[in-house]
């Protein structure tokens, strides 16, 4: 009954006020969690705005905050915050695969049907099913990295509780790219641990590939042999999974080249290598660290503000452009440049509503980061670089910062705050609260669609 | 004869080949100018590499230099560089209007007779008349600023004759939009009187606004009463100069916000309005200043940076992606963030391929001054700030800085100087390399083009 009359009220809502809805009650939820006195060691309750500052940086998986965990937070309130964290990473991954399913009216008809398999359920049930859906992968994952790392733990905490609280935290903050530490010094400790690093990138990467790619994988690999031959994966999964390796490539490429004379110098090929992979995996979306960001130079804190501008895949649990809008917008410019028309990747032809999407996202995006930044600099002390690398790690929910989030005030805070909501939900809901109602639909020539952010 | 041959060799190559040529003939005969002994004042004459900078900062009326004019340059030396201002500004004005031309294949007749007389002249006796055309236009404007200015100047002044030389140095200056100063300290000498402070934002508007917007007002004025009724302002004209307009007074009104706490606090409305006024205009291409830029704040450095890179009008003698990109940009923004497709303005309908070309030129622009401020930061000791500052001022041929141009290493030089060359012939012109022979000619319905960078 009660049940029934939900489903009814939410049905009456257009998406995006679904999404508005959706994401103010998990604000509600999520700073009363953080607010209750036993998620906190004792005398360490901090103010308001902090704990909703903490809230809003956790349901949207960025990380930042303005407390140190490790010092505030009580084993409650660790778990507590394990919990908004995975509430955000699978609200995000299901509000952009939503969007996907909104958009994807025009979407093939397999596609569709991997992520809602019964199109005639109703939209809300079809969002609870997805839900569902998501929650089971991420947690299948999540599950497995707990009993890998949690083993492997034992040998660095004394008790087997501890190591697998450590694990099971941890394990949470990676996969929804949280990036929150309850270590106090993120994943410092492990830095000559290449395997704790490997796992960690792993687990990243698939919080942050995108859930429709995790989908088609899933779905490949449990096909039978005769199946498997008709598979192909569909140019999104495509563009998106090597876009997001490229720029793994590149970042950590860059990250070591401009630093190549400063924090690399003298260290051991493996040591760069692995410093400046996981530095180029955690920067596009996660957070977590394992060497303190500031002992990088500013010409890389520049680079990696541009990294986490772009962040991760649509419908993951990162934020930012995203990188199939980036893919689009690179190809715009080439396309455009050469004065060209039609667009051709994996051998099918972009539709030109997305390129023209993509570039709205990206013009968006670069007048949100500049405002926040002027107005950041209007309220602050701190220098450009510090600035502008804070406003970049909010918008693309990524969490790292080079230490002045503390000391920011309220209005500062309010401004990444509303940052991290954009970054999280996308540019292009917001776009949708314009467009929605009025696809024109004119297109005559045949083309396949693309999720744009 | 000779002019004859050169005529016929020059006939073989096309548009952009020709620009190259002419900027590379432009530079080295500038250098050579600005390189003899009689420039400059005794023991004063300075490494090469400074010679060649202040050169092309000239050519491209940018107005950076690794030198104070006023310590460095013999009279001569001032009227040398007054010479290569003016080359600069003509040359820079002629490029621009000579690619409307080349687009202009496809530009109402009407438009393209205000330009070029006679359809039948080759190219190369066309550009010879633009030029003439260009240069009775602009010394028209300057005489009656050196008459005007030179006979004001006397109660400066100690004798006539600098009255007029400061009068002559300064008007070509401004009009030209080139922002060197023979004074040492640009306009600070006169920050209190409004009357040169008003004449000099005239001549710099005159040399910003674009030569097809002068032509067109020239024609007005000089038509009869029957004639004129019958003539409109081409879309190009309106749009470029309400962008312009607008900007201007948005520019001044978020100067004196941005500092109204700063710079601007305890001074007179008339004081704020001209500091504001002259400092919103001189920054979109001048560089010309009546108060020391760096006394402003950081968040107005990174306001004014914007500026800079959207710059002045095209065809005019300012840089940057220019006035109407950054209008059909934001035109582009709001339409494809709505999901239309039309888009109107002035009663007209703006061709798509116009909104893609300005795009494209943003994003470029954003890629080159990004590119360029990552690799400042890594060659130099100063902020971010101070180096976005400087990078938009090339990018833009503002010549505004925070101070730090004397101390810049030989490799940053070179990069200001790249950016000076694309700032000044436009981004366009390098699509024009790729487009020119590959226009196709698609579009079937009709649509008045327009003018992009
Ligand atoms: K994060
Ligand atoms: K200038």
């Amino acid at each position: 009954m009660f049940r029934q009359s939900i489903s009814r009220w939410v049905k009456q809502l257009s998406p995006v006020q679904m999404i508005f809805l959706f994401y103010f009650i998990a604000v509600i939820v999520a700073t009363a969690l953080l607010a209750m006195p036993a998620a906190y060691q004792s005398g360490a309750r901090p103010p308001f705005i902090d704990i909703l500052f903490t809230a809003v940086s956790a349901l949207s998986v960025t990380g930042l905050s303005t407390l140190t965990i490790a010092d505030t937070f009580s084993t409650t309130g660790a778990v507590l915050l394990a919990v908004v964290l995975q509430l955000g990473g699978v609200g995000v991954m299901a509000i952009g695969t939503f969007i996907w399913m909104v958009v994807g009216k025009k979407i093939r008809l397999r596609e569709r049907k991997l992520i809602m398999a019964d199109q005639n359920q109703s939209s809300f049930s079809g969002i609870v099913r997805l839900v569902r859906e998501i929650l089971l992968v991420i947690l299948t994952i999540e599950f497995i990295g707990f009993i890998v790392l949690g083993t492997y733990y034992l040998q660095y905490f004394p008790t087997a509780k501890e190591a697998f609280f450590q694990s099971f935290f941890g394990v949470i903050s990676a996969t929804t790219n949280g990036g929150f530490d309850i270590t106090g010094q993120s994943l410092k400790l492990f830095k000559d641990d290449y395997f704790v690093q490997f796992i960690n990138m792993l687990l990243i990467i698939f919080g942050a590939i995108g859930y429709p790619v995790l989908i088609e994988v899933k779905e490949y690999l449990f096909a039978g042999e005769v199946k498997r031959q008709t598979l192909r994966f569909s140019l999104f999964a495509k563009v998106t999974t090597l876009t997001f390796l490229i720029l793994i490539v590149v970042g950590a490429l860059f990250i070591m080249l401009l630093d190549a004379g400063g924090f690399f110098a003298g260290k051991s090929w493996h040591e760069t290598l692995f410093y400046s992979l996981f530095q180029s995996i955690t920067t596009r979306s996660a957070g977590l660290t394992t060497m303190d960001v500031s002992q990088l130079s500013e010409p890389n804190h520049l680079f990696m503000s541009i990294l986490m501008i772009i962040g991760a895949s649509p419908s993951s649990a990162g934020g930012g452009i995203r990188t199939t809008t980036f893919a689009l917008v690179v190809i715009f410019i080439i396309t455009y440049a050469r004065g060209q028309r039609n667009i051709r990747i994996f051998n099918r032809e972009v539709h030109e509503q997305d390129l023209f999407k993509a570039v709205t996202v990206t013009l968006m995006a670069i007048v949100f980061v500049l405002t926040a930044t002027i107005l950041l600099s209007i309220a602050e002390p701190f220098g450009l670089s510090q600035i502008l690398f804070e406003v970049s790690s909010a918008f693309g929910t990524v969490g790292l910062s080079l230490g002045i989030t503390d000391d920011l005030s309220v209005f500062s805070k309010i401004v990444l705050m509303i940052l991290m909501f954009i970054g999280r939900i996308g540019i292009l809901t917001f776009l949708f609260i314009f467009t929605s109602h009025k696809q024109t639909g004119k297109y005559h020539y045949p083309k396949e669609k693309m999720v744009i952010g």
